[in-house]
């Protein structure tokens, strides 16, 4: 097994999160060890939460689960790429993606899609 | 200015690059607040290298500059998204991606596209 390197960013590598269908990036979180493992054995996206510091099972408070379709490992085996299937939106604001925000002269405007209130999802 | 959150990464903010035709993730890599403004000021994607320690044009040696078309932010602003138009390979073992091995049961198997010969490049 090519086991990444969680030595380099002291037990955490970062995961970038695309959309197995549209290509479409939608988040980017961190694992550990543990994290990596019960995402190979569950198939579903889990994560190491740095604000919260506990396993993160994506999905588990919002219903907005990720189905992991295909992991690859970069050169230095230091990042993972995820394709995911997704359900709802992946980021806790109600977006599709996190990254809904373009960097415009001086300023940001929203490009993004939201799927959901996170009222109504986070009580 | 919507400024990146450096604080939370000790100086440094993850910058995922992906193909602005193509959609696929090539490569991940680190900015500091210096790699970021020469990043606006000039379109060239330039990270901070954790290795050399040292301020990278991504393409000085190789040729392969990444010219950036948009910018998008994340949700907390501590991970951005160039999607750029790449010249040659991202990767500097040759492969257009650096995510070019994917994971399967015990093992992993290249999918990637290797387009130049590193001997040839970096001498």
């Amino acid at each position: 097994m090519l086991e990444p390197d969680f030595e380099k960013g002291n037990g955490l590598i970062p995961a970038i999160v695309q959309d197995h269908k549209t290509g479409d990036v939608l988040m980017l979180a961190y694992m550990n060890r543990e994290a990596w493992l019960k995402t190979l054995e569950t198939e579903k996206a889990t994560y190491w939460s740095r604000s919260r510091n506990s396993l993160w099972v994506k999905g588990e408070t919002s219903g907005h689960y990720q189905v992991v379709k295909e992991i690859t490992i970069d050169c230095d085996a230091d990042t993972i790429l995820l394709k995911v299937q997704q359900t709802g939106a992946a980021c806790h604001t109600g977006y599709r993606s996190c990254f809904y925000r373009k960097i415009t002269a001086g300023s940001f405007e929203i490009v993004g899609e939201r799927l959901f209130n996170p009222e109504d999802v986070y009580k």
